[in-house]
């Protein structure tokens, strides 16, 4: 990613700019939900549950077609400092709102409502532990809880044997300039001094679901664009091995 | 932007996928704003007012730098079909706070806030009518505003002579790919039927500060994001245009 | 209404005591609602909207009449410094709630329910800008909105051809007493300095709907009141003039 | 008040149309609050509390004026079929901001806020019981709660010896029109059959604070309007002397 | 309960340790409950409605069961110095929470819900005056107000003759332990004092229905909570006699 | 616990009456917080953050003391079926704020506020997992958390090195009665099932801090009560064998 004569960029933690952090998911992990998995992107730990009910939002009723929603939250010490919890609070934020929908539209993006019959996946992606790119982590994890639960619905008969719900796999990253190099999947010391900073949603296939590019600090301009899009999809190319690694290995026996 | 081959495409509404529709702009609509402007793109009306105030938010005090934020609504019948209030809600919903923070990231991207001093730009955008594009008005409107405040303030002994906070201008437009075709400034008509929406928010010198796509039907392609970019990037340059005419007019004796 | 041979009272912005502002009426300014109308009392702008819906709320379910019901609401920068949004503090001043129910009230007043039908009129007045007397404004523009909304209702036969929902029109005025004088239609200057305070809510056949005195100052006496109500009918009597003007023209090409 | 050769208009409760319920007020019935009354208007009973305490409202910090607020609340009983509490929905309704409202701006009418000094007087008026003029029952008690608050100040040296914050006395009466008859002090069976009904808030020396008078039924003429004021000014008339009564009696032990 | 030889022990009131405050019990205090009692526990007073409705909440639709619920609230000014409003503040307290959820479990600790059928008592205690064991004396008011609501329903014939949906009474006192010695019903002023602070619930009978003990300064021993919990079985089997007693009358004319 | 002759009852999950279930304890699970525990018994599974900060809430300013505070929550899909998170609806249920207050009272039992100097610990429990006994695991771990953010902050010289804020242990178990045998540490199927539920909260000195005792079936006698709490302080003695146990080892490189 960097110029060949110029000499190796090492990041804080001793990453190359287009390395993603270690990944680790843990499927299974709660004993209650359909599909869970606990994700860690680095020192990011969100635990993502899926679950499956029969039925639709009213405004869904009678069309043959399913539902796919997402929340996210963080724990109140997720982060350094503490932040007041939303229920003390009495409501919610606007980045928790962003987030628990750019996380509903990602999950929708690879699935089939028609093969999913009228049921419900609820995804519940809450952080324990922020270090950056939690945005991420919960869409890469809700994904892998999302494929048990719909694996599970099918052995309870819930979703035919020949209906096929995921139509692809879906991942995400983040991806910053800082210092004028581009970088993929930022920790948090490098999120808050990146320039630009880009969240980017791509489906197994290397399509785009969403991309969410932000002039942190100065405007950008096409070439820089160009370059974090390069770096995202290497990035979401990577995760979706992950998952599918993930995915390959049998169920714990927890679940 | 079409083939050299094919028929020429027309919008139900008369356009050609790259016309944005017409746009107005109404400075000085607000007689009590420090700054204001109605803008509308086609039959959607946002009123945009800018209050200037001195001082800031307790997190930035003593720091010698400004703020600018915003805050965007829909009257409850700017659509279709009625809207029950937020205030009656006792709630404000997820996308009501995305935009308000996309609005806000906006413009700040285009205000040197050492140059603004200790003082806050707040910024209303109330949608009185909507037919798609409500937040890309919005911020192209809102620019409009804030430009006139700043204005104000200046006048005013607020902020010296020779600064000048504003270091470029902002406009936004929306595009998408309707039945393939990358089209300009949706209308709300075309906005439900897009396989891809993205709203590009740059500055007058052509530098992104947003992007931000999303797949609302199927995922698309690295071609396809990038016509969508080119589309973009040529309606904000003719927004520029037209926010430098507005702002190069007198001010109505209103304000 | 003043004495023979006092020296005549000239107000702030030139009006005799008992002379409305110039008052106008923009008919069809919504293109979606089924009835609007933008009224202005001098520098106070308030955009009403009549929405028409089949149906009733759940209390009156089955009963044979309809219903009307109405919001009121301010712009945050309506006013001369700006004052929070309701939707972001979490819940509606008293103030606006009182207004609310002024405004369904006096709506309701002129509308016969069994004519109306199982239909509901969702009244909204929101105050674009504010310069004294938003809701007598906010009353009279709604009425010209329902006005048109029953006429839509009819046209698309929600409401029968002999069916005649409105069996009087409504229209508000403010009056007060400063310096000892009555005057009429305060602006917004004159309401703070008013020793008495009243919002008179009557028929186009000159009965009262409502009658709403406030002792801001001094409590007032008998004959102070009386001629508050002679002045307040007098300037009702000129709104319904201009209610039936309004009314008589065309509706623009907008709706 | 009814006229010379019509025969004797009795309603339900034996009264006739110009005759108050049985009124009583229980001086001192809190232990805590510095004044208190339990007044009832038939049965209608309401506990009225009068806090003193020393400072004012940030907004009115170093004027050398006081305050005078109140809040109205019903218990969830205290009707025919129990209520929601408000504070279980999270919000409070309008009728209950509008009659909150009520009572404070009455109170304020008869205070001289330099003579009260930066101390502020907080009104509660709870309706323990309702069967129709709970606002009219709750002016009426609040006024004595606070005389005894302001006498309790006085003792404590809060208020100086010549200081006379109580300019007059205040108390409030319904008024309404049943079956063409003018009607005093309308108990619940008879509001709900009001055509018009009317609260009026008046001082001992016989001048309006309020006047609200609303057209239930059908909008009221100028004929009925006055019957109505001249049956509402007896009525408090009748009011002041019992208020005077009861705060000439020595106060209980209790407090 | 105090040793052989020690001098007496006399509280701030007069009272031994062993003793209750006066207690009375003003059954069918309002006017329209099904069932109501005024309770006093010295200057504690509690005003306690059971409102009857036929129909369960949904969750019971169907069971052949009934349902009893509860609500807690204090007025604003029942304690010493004023508190805010839940109303007003939007949110209900958590000792708020706990105390209503206590009254509601041990009030249907004694009722048998199949005997009472597809119906609901909404219990309700408002404390209008506060002098310490606001939650016990609401239990033991509670308790005679449900008991009249459920002969009124009986008399109604919403529940048969045969039916006895009160299998025991129910009634509750706090014990405390104050320098060293554990005493019964502890006024406010002995509450704050108390280093051990327990309230017990028990029937008729002589059962625990709810022990809560609390370790207000040191932790206690089980020497300290047997002596405790003797003393309180004491105080509720007081209690009932004086609950049979209050049952036993004939009920005022009020009902 | 059971009687000599008797066969031996064995749980579903193949434990004794008396016994506890697994009880696991990971020290320092958080990499932010000052203090933190992954406590599980059994499959309840919650993480205890303690956050030290300086300073204490206003209304101990000045007065040279401490304070601890407790928050706890559940995550939407800890349980079997999915519960709506509270943020989302607005407001924090009674059961939430009843747990919370009672780990807070807790907490602070064991704490010498004077010692911990003006300094506040704020501690979160929020449930991963539940399987019964969610509250008294989280006081177990919460105490964990607690005493290490101590150590921390004495560690910073926050806390002076001869203070000993922390004066005693403090743990809770629970115990219930199920088909007349009272049982230690009751699972999710277990405590449904009870006739009679108490948690216990006691020291490392085997006091008693708290005690709460409910009847959900039939109300029980002292007896009963006898054995519940022998049993109770059985395992409160063995879980401060395991806190002890996990704060003597060296903390993990994670924190």
């Amino acid at each position: 990613m960097t110029e060949a004569s110029a000499p190796a960029i090492i990041r804080a933690d001793g990453r190359t700019p287009d390395q993603l952090r270690e990944v680790t998911i843990e499927r299974g992990w709660s004993a209650h939900a359909e599909g869970s998995a606990l994700i860690s992107f680095g020192g990011t730990k969100v635990l993502c549950t899926a679950s499956f009910t029969n039925g639709v939002p009213r405004w869904l009723n009678g069309k043959g077609k399913g539902w796919v929603t997402a929340e996210y939250a963080m724990l109140p010490r997720a982060t350094n400092t503490r932040n007041d919890r939303e229920s003390v609070k009495g409501r919610i934020g606007g980045r928790t709102h962003e987030i628990s929908r750019l996380i509903g539209r990602s999950l929708r993006a690879v699935v089939d409502m028609k093969a999913l019959g009228e049921n419900t996946l609820q995804i519940d992606c809450d952080v324990l532990q922020a270090d950056g790119g939690t945005r991420t982590a919960a869409i890469t994890g809700a994904y892998v809880a999302m494929a048990d639960a719909i694996e599970w619905a099918r052995g309870q008969k819930f979703i035919g044997q020949r209906s096929t719900p995921l139509i692809d796999t879906v991942s995400a990253v983040s991806v910053g300039i800082i210092d004028g190099t581009p970088m993929l999947d930022l920790a948090y010391v490098e999120d808050v001094r990146a320039e630009t900073d880009m969240n980017v949603v791509a489906t197994g296939r290397g399509l785009f679901v969403e991309v969410q590019g932000t002039a942190e600090g100065a405007p950008f301009d096409r070439r820089e664009l160009d370059s974090l899009l390069d770096l995202a999809l290497a990035g979401t190319a990577s995760l979706t091995e992950l998952q599918r690694a993930a995915l390959a290995a049998s169920l714990a026996a927890g679940e």
